[in-house]
């Protein structure tokens, strides 16, 4: 069983020049989890005065943790953000490491130093509340596999990082393709590193753009590795509306499609995900929406057709 | 070292409704081949009433003949375009034998017997040629993946009519997903049943579209089989202009990035391969183009990235 874990709420919608209404995002959520997704990122507790977008992250976890059988994860850039994320009840933290120095420093204004040290204050303050509200941190590895700013960044950074951010007291780490630098051979060299490194139980997933259109072969790369969670979003939102071509994050329903073929379980209803996709795209007209096969549709005798043994990859 | 076949020429025009100039395909072809492409199949010989864009495909052979160190292929559905593609001079014979049998009576009206027969007509007439005019039989197996009439079209077709191509005299046979039905787990499932079965000399190469979005995916589970020939076309060339994201081939200049950041060597320069891009959108903006890496561009410090060897995957 492979999670695909739904990012658009967050990643997707982060950089749209409006504002998506909540109403809208409590359908999208409530209608993704009905379609089987089971781990969604709801938004992101950060500053709303520079990401507007992100203002209503509260009510998105209230109303997600409705949803019987839903992890909710949010994005947390700091320990402010984090005892909002846990006072709101989410269960997961993603905060976001970059791997950049120069890239961390303008994002969240802080070194690899200073994000360490805002790793070690989550955990102290996760761990001061009761257990049963002891939430998972997550975090993800940015530009782990180069920068727009600094470019190429050493694998030795990544895997440094890894150690300094599992000793301080994430859950777990994974790595994040900010940019869509990656390729299957360097996924595969890092995240073995990686695992090498921290052990293979603590980098479990995967945040990939498909910026260059290699973000399935990346995927398929990275669970080839042993890699169980995928981020994705629902029409590749994400993608730059003043770039053309500047694709976002690896389209969910497109995977679910790869992922099906292969006869790889995911728990995903991909002609319910497809309906979703529909409702978005009539939500939010003016959001670029990416992928293929919506518009192409499943091949005929598709649902009919013995599928591979997923651990063999032979046919019965 | 990878060939890259480009089909441009012939799969990516040949349904578009307006016609390409003879001089805008010379340009082209000779483009490409400057930057690196050594293997260009320029047309086909086939009825130019029902397929008018390939008129010009003897003059296009004879040009593309003085471009130094090119492979110029021709697809030829049967005897007849056989003898005109041999007495033109191409290097190369491409024959579309289709899985689907529906299929192929609908293509070029011939069952499998017949198409088996045609190869057969095929080798003999080539055999009767001075040595140095024996050109290369190349029969691609459409519709090796499924079909959009037929739907599932079994392993076993693919394998026994693999055979049976072979002993008719084929140089080598390949597989073909016309219809953009497969995925990473059926194309290794299907190359390997072949390469079992004909032996892995004998077939090198696969033609791919990325109508849903799985064509590099599928591209590099084909080079992991072993195979070392793929078909790509320029701004993946060859989608339906009436249907909307139905893309065509996968596109040569991402497929070209994929391997180049892998570290497999093409012989192509990417940088001159986008400027042949843009002069063909120039030339011809009604076609619809594809793709990514030509938007987005490399990634900073591309060119100065240390490359994995190809062999072992790692980094010196």
């Amino acid at each position: 069983m492979i999670v695909i874990s739904e990012v658009g709420p967050r990643d997707g919608i982060q950089s749209l020049d409006f504002l998506v209404d909540l109403d809208i995002k409590k359908r999208w959520i409530a209608a993704e989890a009905a379609a089987g997704v089971r781990e969604i990122e709801v938004g992101s507790f950060v500053n709303f005065k520079r990401l507007p977008q992100m203002h209503d992250t509260a009510a998105l976890v209230e109303f997600a943790l409705t949803i019987p059988g839903l992890d909710v994860a949010a994005l947390v850039p700091n320990l402010r953000g984090a005892q909002a994320a846990v006072e709101a009840g989410a269960h997961k933290l993603s905060i976001p490491v970059s791997a950049s120095e120069t890239h961390s420093v303008r994002n969240v204004n802080r070194t690899h130093d200073q994000m360490v040290e805002e790793v070690r204050s989550i955990r102290a303050f996760v761990d001061a509340q009761p257990a049963d509200a002891r939430t998972s941190i997550e975090v993800g590895i940015a530009t782990a596999f180069g920068c727009t700013i600094e470019g190429h960044v050493p694998e030795k950074t990544i895997v440094d990082l890894a150690e300094r951010l599992m000793a301080a007291g994430a859950s777990e780490v994974g790595l994040s393709d900010t940019t869509g630098y990656a390729d299957p051979a360097m996924i595969r060299n890092r995240i073995k590193a990686v695992q090498a490194a921290v052990g293979a139980d603590n980098i479990t997933g995967v945040h990939l753009h498909n910026t260059r259109g290699l973000g399935l072969t990346n995927a398929l790369a990275a669970l080839e590795c042993g890699l169980t969670t995928l981020d994705a979003s629902l029409g590749g939102l994400g993608g730059c509306p003043f770039a053309p071509g500047a694709s976002g994050n690896i389209v969910t329903e497109d995977l679910v499609f790869m992922l099906d073929a292969m006869g790889i379980v995911t728990g995903i209803d991909l002609a319910a995900l497809i309906e979703v996709r529909k409702k978005l795209a009539a939500d939010m007209p003016a959001a670029p929406i990416y992928g293929f096969v919506a518009d192409a549709g499943v091949p005929l005798d598709f649902s009919q057709l013995v599928k591979p043994d997923p651990e063999t990859g032979t046919y019965a």
